[in-house]
């Protein structure tokens, strides 16, 4: 087991330590049972593997709510502020209040539900039938709704927020969509009047499935990902997800045989958390500190690889040969290519946005959500709602439900609050690759050269190794010397999408 | 949930139900994690593995020894003699006392143990190597014999074999193996004298692995194997493992590229434990009654749809034309056929042995671990014991440790006591294979066609659906009229052998 107190010996806090651990384990056990769930498990696996989770989710909440842990953490003796053991208490009381609040049978009902509506939900997205999962989506957002009953909050919403960036708020959330919606809704306008005739034709063909996976593998090996601590899958959702530690970080992944954006790009973004993941301090594993900070720092480190690092020129100038050997029938330049993968295109699917209209996806979909949490809204009026803000945001409106509001993954398995981590993400990336590049200018050539070793190096000695010790905003200040900031993300996307689009000069 | 008992009322019951049910689910959780561990796991993540395993094991332990299940079991009412309800207490209270007796850290510690010395095995095995072994193997058995301690027997091994089959004892299988060794020792003599030139050559050559997988699913299909309920995959030592019910039973295989009967019989061997699970009674699930009953029941099914089905003439009736269609370069007729995949061999490994020598293999196994627990044999003298053994009873001298006292992994794994169930399963297979083939004729007819379903029926019917409701003997009496018998699994042997080296005329 790691300690990281050793210095002085306090029995109280060893004991702590010792009850966190377990509870670690009993959740990196539920994360093995939900990978497999997601990657092999057989249909008939469904009922059995809902009560397995429920009854470890069950398990470990009532171990982190015991009067044993309570007494714990009550006994422990301050810690030097900014130490290691100071930052586990801070965490391990955070935890303990918030899960305090929450009734096991709420946690386990919780778990059992979002078990069963995510295969649910598969099948509803693969019939495209809404009223498939609708009875599944009314069950987990009653649960969730009465969770962010039991939890503190100038806003309902605010609850689910805080679990994936701790001091999120909808106020402050609600201030950066604005900001950005003022600077990308005009050049989302500008790009559009200059769309032109499709640029991805590239990305489109017959690429068999085995060599798109070779060429994702080659991409993230050099990157930096540790085979010997994770492997790859397929998933339906592509996630990434560990067990309590840096040591096994696993990567799932999707492909479309005739489009090698999807794979691709997939690919990238779930090596860019696990990267995060297999970077953190091993000492933390099995620790409340073990683990990425928040979601939005974690979608900035997915988000920085996918875009910043897989979508640029001096990433395309090595790769692009390579793939061309392994798909002869891409044909034209590397700009052309360079064009192809970051065409700007008004279309349905999320996860297939490009950069500049990604944030609208977002967008639409926290507004939906702070309607469901604090305006009403009902369940049976999401598709609507779903297809009128496409309409107004991207001009568009889903060919049917599979395009549209069944598209994520996210609301079946309870994650409400996550998406606007997508966005944080986004502005977090620019702030913290602009910092590695002006501090280690030879992260470019290096690239170039289809080397990550000093990007890599950055991340992980400014962010990826302290996992939870600091907060997100801390941990970005200290890593960029400012706080977080919409403006480097928005003069990024001016710039590229300006250049791309011969918007303004370069 | 599944509720075994629902009439009459009573609330302790339920909550005793309910109490084995969370037990079952984190039993199942680590199952999970255990075949993650053997088909998929990287690496990096052994450490952290054993940490999650043992966590798992020593809290299933110690809810199933604290004073709650203790006070629930004392105020069980007792239920209707023969009645669900009654077995369900009766297996409960057996793994209550059986825990109770054992410390929670020793069986923690049994847990880290094994996790750690399973992949210690395979490198030890792959690299021939028994110095990377032997320390786990020293901690393992050292563990296993303080169990043993813990418990009751006449004999410290009794303890080890009451594990895997209830109510089985060191003194009942010396009779068992000194009744088989008079039967099967002059019987081998016989057939050594009369091997001539080598019959397995038509099962050599190089064998696609896709192909290979390919058939054997074409085989286990006919059986009845039910891949909404299952999977399968690759492990280094193939196993069959299920999560608390029949839902999702999977199994593993590996193959020989240059060896077909590695492969095809694993692949029906696991299929054979994996159609008794998937036949138990699914109100059984997450209580005592859920699986098989014991581990030589469970073995009379793997060896019975292993030999008397897939080493039998009727079935490559069928599937020979089959076979060579998929494998165009194997030649001969079927006879030939039969003869190879039946062919006696002195050979050093258990997995691969013919079912002439099988049982020597065992008896090898069984005698040594006797000597472990009872004669103070040292872990140190183990591969010369081994060899020494090998020597006597099967005339060689493995080439290296690897195959010989590497070969298996039960050791790894803390599975003393449970070679013996190999034996026992072989007596049983025969005894109720002429039992179901007496009562429905139409079986071997069947089988030439490739079709197993009144079998399959006559299985799930007496034995499958049963779980562990009645006692190993009683189940085999009630499903065949008599007690457990060596003899009709000597005369088949004498019967199958003496045929196929024409020692006594058909």
């Amino acid at each position: 087991m790691a300690h990281v107190i050793t210095d002085p010996p306090d029995e109280n806090l060893r004991l702590l330590e010792e009850r966190l651990a377990t509870i670690s384990d009993v959740y990196s056990a539920a994360s093995v049972l939900a990978w497999d769930r997601q990657t092999y498990m057989p249909e008939g696996g469904v009922g059995g593997r809902a009560e397995q989770l429920a009854t470890l989710a069950r398990l470990a909440h009532e171990m982190l709510v015991s009067p044993e842990t309570g007494g714990l953490l009550e006994r422990a003796e301050e810690r030097e502020p900014g130490s290691d053991g100071a930052a586990l208490l801070r965490l391990a009381r955070r935890e303990y209040d918030r899960a305090s609040r929450l009734p096991a049978s709420l946690v386990a009902e919780t778990s059992r539900a979002t078990a069963v509506a995510e295969p649910a939900w598969i099948q509803a997205r693969d019939n495209s039938d809404w009223s498939l999962f609708a009875p599944h989506m009314e069950r987990v957002l009653a649960l969730k709704q009465e969770e962010a009953g039991y939890l503190d909050g100038e806003h309902p919403y605010d609850a689910m927020l805080d679990r994936y960036d701790p001091g999120a708020s909808t106020h402050r959330l609600r201030s950066m969509f604005s900001a950005l919606k003022a600077g990308i809704v005009p050049l989302v306008r500008d790009v559009s009047a200059r769309l032109g005739e499709d640029r991805t034709a590239p990305l489109g063909g017959r690429f068999v499935e085995a060599a798109q996976e070779a060429f994702g593998r080659e991409v993230i090996t050099s990157f930096g990902y540790d085979w010997n601590r994770g492997r790859q899958d397929r998933a339906v959702h592509p996630f990434c997800i560990n067990f309590g530690g840096p040591d096994d970080v696993r990567i799932t992944t999707r492909f479309d045989p005739g489009l090698l954006s999807v794979g691709l790009f997939a690919t990238c973004h779930e090596a860019g958390h696990a990267l995060y993941e297999q970077g953190v301090d091993p000492s933390y594993s099995r620790t409340p500190l073990a683990g990425g900070v928040s979601m939005g720092v974690h979608e900035s480190q997915s988000r920085l690889w996918e875009n910043l690092v897989a979508r640029s020129r001096p990433f395309w100038f090595h790769f692009y040969p390579r793939l061309r050997d392994a798909f002869p029938s891409i044909s034209g330049d590397v700009e052309t290519f360079y064009k192809a993968v970051n065409a700007v295109r008004l279309s349905e699917i999320r996860t297939e946005a490009d950069e500049l209209t990604y944030d609208l996806h977002v967008l639409l979909r926290f507004e939906l959500e702070v309607d469901l949490f604090e305006n009403g809204l009902a369940v049976a009026d999401l598709p609507g709602a779903w297809n009128a803000k496409m309409e107004e945001y991207l001009d568009l409106v889903p060919e049917n439900d599979a395009q549209g509001v069944l598209q994520d993954t996210h609301w079946a398995i309870g994650y409400f609050g996550y998406f606007p981590s997508y966005t944080v993400g986004n502005v977090l990336s620019v702030q913290l690759y602009e910092a590695a590049v002006e501090e280690r200018p030879e992260i470019l050539p290096e690239m170039e050269r289809g080397e990550f070793g000093t990007l890599l190096g950055w991340l992980r000695e400014n962010v990826h190794r302290h996992g939870k010790k600091y907060e997100p905003d801390d941990l970005i200040e200290r890593a960029t010397g400012r706080p977080p900031d919409t403006a480097p993300y928005l003069r990024y996307l001016e710039s590229k999408f300006g250049e791309l689009y011969t918007i303004r000069d370069k």
